[in-house]
């Protein structure tokens, strides 16, 4: 079955997922710090270069692997918020590159016209709940796995809602002090997850979460 | 540049990479316990299935990435010896689905025509030494990088030779008592590598070993 998955999440030992303040010259707002350890030239696997490998990389390699499609925010589209403007040219943070070469869901509440590149990518800005957002995305992965892209509001919304398969975070040793919380106030998730945890060279404690086989009926007992 | 690759080497606790008595029915000779810890089900990739992914899922998946062609030797491709009998029709282990989807070349000392598949497996069948074997994979990789494939006798050739870039070693948790020693009296060739160890929560334990830099010349002082 087509999974829901989610990668490469890096969280600070404070438990916050991004920073505040995202602005046109800082995607991530003021939580830099958060992504600077963890490189992201392996996204689409490692070798076919000359740098080592190490646990970090091949934990990052996976983020592409039988993946269909993907499910953004608009945050991690792009700055803008409300009615887009009608002479707006922005089309990602990615230039005509975007790495992702499969279609790409993002909610919005201000659906427009879908944005399509060269190499596969293909932006659909929709205004859909959770359930809806992810049986579209299902459609586009052609029976592949669904990726569920940041930020962390929306890999919120998705673990409340218990949609989510899959899910490796990232602790990274820094603190925020402030930004979007993964975890605060739905602690409770975490009981439907199998975790396993695995310490890397670089000081990132890496968390693979596997959610635990789902029963056909919720009223049949474990 | 083309780097070699050396994937999923499981070692045993007294450092056995593979069983005597290799025979039709025992691919692997005698030492089925040191396979028995490390699925092989996502050497194309984690996803796409409802199998939970694991440390040693992630690490297993790097086998195929950026990788454009294998090297191996004979004893992987079949458990014959000698020259090859004019009527054996014997296409490897894998029948008519080998998983390697590249061109693999076959160390013998009896060459013989390549066998082609349909799924893009070329089994080339080359009487050579390791750098020339690795000239000829390189070729035939387009660019990409080469894996090199067990069994531990034509690895251990290749360390000798200072031609593996990365090795992926599995130390499992067994003893095997005897088979093909992978490090016995070529101990130095670690001191040429970082290594990076990881624990898994299976009991194996995963080694990323890095090739340093070379120095474009021997001569030159690190």
């Amino acid at each position: 079955m087509s999974r829901l998955r989610v990668h490469n999440l890096c969280v600070s030992l404070d438990g916050y997922a991004a920073g505040t303040h995202v602005t046109l010259e800082k995607p991530i707002g003021d939580a830099r710090a958060l992504f600077s350890l963890v490189r992201h030239g392996s996204i689409h696997g490692i070798g076919g270069s000359d740098d080592p490998v190490g646990l970090d990389d091949v934990l990052t390699s996976t983020w592409a692997q039988n993946i269909g499609a993907e499910i953004m925010g608009r945050r991690k589209f792009g700055p803008q918020a409300g009615p887009w403007k009608p002479d707006d040219d922005w089309r990602g943070w990615w230039g005509e590159e975007p790495p992702f070469l499969t279609p790409v869901v993002v909610l919005t509440h201000h659906p427009r016209e879908p944005l399509e590149f060269e190499n596969g990518t293909v932006f659909h800005f929709v205004d859909a709940d959770a359930p809806t957002a992810l049986g579209m995305a299902r459609e586009l992965a052609g029976g592949l796995d669904v990726r569920r892209g940041g930020g962390p509001s929306t890999v919120r919304q998705f673990l409340e809602a218990d949609l989510v398969d899959f899910l490796h975070i990232a602790v990274v040793p820094v603190t925020v002090g402030q930004g979007g919380s993964l975890l605060g106030g739905i602690e409770h998730v975490r009981e439907l997850f199998d975790i396993e945890t695995v310490p890397s060279a670089s000081g990132v404690e890496h968390q693979l979460w596997n959610r635990r086989a789902r029963e056909s009926s919720a009223s049949t007992p474990r």
